[in-house]
C-alpha cells in the first residue's frame, strides 16, 4: 500500500477496489498506514459530504440485512448509488464481526452500484466509530451518494451511529407488547424514520397494529422540529413498502435541507467528535506524561488503600492539571 | 436535608429511611447537597465493601423483576440483606425511569431486610453509573451484604454494570435462534452466570435445549480463570431452580475470594473509575479555560469550515496542552 496517491485518484474515479483500499488503510493500526490514511482524507476532505447518511437500527431478528438489500437495489434503480457500512461493537473482548455482511446480502453486493463494508474487526467501539465516519468520507468521495450505516449488535451502539448520520431509521418487528415499547423508548427517541417490518402473512395484521401504537407512541414522545417522524410499514419477503420508504427518505432530505437542519447538524457532529477524539487523546498525552504520572500514582494509591474516595482523589488530580494551564 | 450527621449515623444503624435519603443526596446535583454527599461518603467508606456486588442483566420480556422477587425473597430467608439498584440509560432524551420499581416487585419491596431502589431519573449514563457507583456503598454501609445492580434498558448499559460488580448474571429466555445467540456474544462473554428464565410448562424442553446450547457457547468462547461460567435453568413462576442459583452464587464468592480475584478486580474497577471521572471532569475544567478556549475557536472553526480534518484538528488542540505540561 505504498502509493496512496494512487488510490486516491482511482477512488475518485469510484473504484471500488481503490475505496475499499482507502478503508483499510483507514482502519489500520499502523503508524505508516495511520500517516498516509491522514494525507488521503485530507485530500478528498473537499470531495466528501455530498451523501444522505442513513442510519439503521433494530434488535436482532428484525431483518435488517433482507431490508437492506431490497432497499438498496430499489435506490440503485432509483438512480443513487449506495455505501453500506456496518458498525458492531457487540463482542468487545474477542473482537470480530458476526456475520460476512456480503454473504448477507448477496444480490446488492453483486451490484456495481453498491459498496458493502464489513464492520471493522478490532478496537474499541470508539476506534470503530471514528473509522466508521472516515469510511463515511470515502465512500462519498468514490461518489455514493445513499451511505447506510448498519448497527449490527445491541443497544450500545445506536446512539454512537445516530451521532454520524444524517437520518436515523428503526426497524422493528410487528409487537405491540408493553414491555417491549418502553423500553425501547430511547432508540425510538432517536428515531426519524420508524420502519416495521414483515407487513406480511401471518404478522400483516399486528403490523398494522404496531404502525398506529407506534404513531401515537411517537406523538406523544417527540418535540416539534422541521420534521415529524414517521412509522412506516414493509415486508422485505414481498418487496412492498418500499416506494413510500424512498419517498420519505427524500422528503426528510429536502425538509432537513431547506430547514436548515441539516447543515447545522453536521456541524454539530463534527464538532462533537472533535471533542471525543480530543479527549481521548489528551487522556492519552497524560498517561505517557512522566512527571504528572509519579504524582497521580500517590493518589491513585490512596483510593487503593481506602484513604481517599474516587471522587477525592480525582479533585487531586485535576487540581494539579489546573496549576499548569 | 441538614444533617448529613443524623443521616449517617441513623444508616449505619441499618435504617432504611436514612439510606434512601442518602442516596437521595447522592444523586442531588445541588452543590450544598453535593458537598453533604462526598462528606458522607467519606466517612462511610470504612464500613463499605461487605457485600457481594451482583449484576443482572437481561433483554426486555425475560422477566427480570418477577426473577430479582425470588431470588431475593430467597436470599433474604437464607439470612442476607438484600438491597436493589437499577441502572437505566435508556432514555437520555426525556429522563426518566420507565417502570415504578417498587410495584414491580411487590412482595420484596415489602420485605424489612429488602431495599429497593429506582433507578436514578436524571443525567448522562456516566452520571448515572457513578451515582449507583456511590449508592452501593451507601448500601452496604447500612448492612446490605448483597446488592443487585439491575441493568434496566438494552444493551448500552451491560458494560457500565459490570464494571461495578463482582459478578455478572445475564437472564434470558428459551430461545436457541443462531441470530439471536450470535448477537449476544458480547453480553455473553461478560457473564459469569447465564439464568435460562422460564423454565416451566411449554417451554420447559426449550428452556433444556437452550442451557445445552449455552453450555457449549460458554465453553468456546471464556477464556480460563478461576471461574467457569455456569448455565442455569430456573422458573420464577415455579419458583424452581433457585437452590442451585444460590449455591452458584456463594460459590463463585467463595472461589473469587480464594483466588484473589475478588480483590484484585475491585481495585481495578476503582482505578477505572477513577480514570474516568478525572477525564471527565479534566474535559469539563479545559472547556471552562478561557485562554485555551479562544486558540480552540479557531481549531473548531477550521473544521467547520473544512479547512482542516478532526484528526488534524485535534492534533492541534493536544499540541497547545502539552505545551504547558
Amino acid at each position: 500500500m505504498k502509493d496512496w496517491k494512487e488510490i486516491k485518484s482511482n477512488l475518485l474515479k469510484g473504484d471500488r477496489r481503490a475505496l475499499a483500499k482507502a478503508i483499510t488503510l483507514v482502519e489500520s493500526h499502523r503508524p505508516t498506514d495511520r500517516e498516509m490514511a491522514e494525507k488521503l482524507l485530507k485530500d478528498i476532505i473537499p470531495k466528501s459530504g455530498n451523501s444522505l447518511r442513513i442510519g439503521i437500527s433494530g434488535i436482532p431478528g428484525v431483518g435488517k440485512s433482507s431490508f437492506i438489500e431490497v432497499l438498496g437495489l430499489q435506490l440503485i434503480k432509483a438512480g443513487h448509488k449506495v455505501a453500506v457500512l456496518a458498525v458492531d461493537p457487540s463482542s468487545p473482548i474477542s473482537g470480530g464481526s458476526i456475520l460476512g455482511d456480503k454473504t448477507r446480502m448477496e444480490e446488492l453486493s453483486q451490484n456495481k452500484d453498491a459498496f458493502i463494508r464489513p464492520s471493522p474487526t478490532t478496537g474499541s467501539l470508539g476506534g470503530v466509530t471514528a473509522k466508521t465516519r472516515e469510511s463515511i468520507f470515502l465512500c462519498e468521495a468514490a461518489g455514493y451518494d445513499i451511505v447506510l450505516i448498519e448497527t449490527v449488535g445491541v443497544g450500545q451502539s445506536e446512539y454512537q451511529v445516530s451521532s454520524m448520520v444524517d437520518l436515523f431509521m428503526v426497524l422493528m418487528v410487528p409487537n405491540t407488547g408493553d414491555e417491549l415499547q418502553g423500553i425501547k423508548k430511547g432508540i425510538i427517541e432517536l428515531a426519524d424514520l420508524l420502519i416495521i417490518n414483515k407487513a406480511d402473512g401471518d404478522t400483516k395484521i399486528l403490523a398494522e397494529n404496531a404502525k398506529t401504537t407506534y404513531q401515537n407512541a411517537l406523538h406523544i414522545i417527540k418535540k416539534e422540529r422541521f420534521w415529524s417522524p414517521m412509522v412506516l410499514n414493509c415486508s422485505s419477503l414481498e418487496k412492498t413498502g418500499f416506494e413510500e420508504i424512498k419517498e420519505a427518505l427524500s422528503s426528510f432530505d429536502e425538509d432537513s435541507k431547506k430547514s436548515g437542519h441539516f447543515e447545522s447538524n453536521r456541524k454539530e457532529q463534527s464538532q462533537s467528535w472533535l471533542d471525543s477524539l480530543f479527549q481521548e487523546r489528551l487522556f492519552q498525552e497524560i498517561k505517557e506524561n512522566s512527571s504528572l504520572n509519579s504524582q497521580f500514582e500517590k493518589i491513585r494509591k490512596n483510593v487503593q488503600d481506602g484513604k481517599a474516595t474516587v471522587r477525592e482523589a480525582s479533585s487531586e488530580m485535576i487540581k494539579l492539571i489546573k496549576e499548569k494551564l
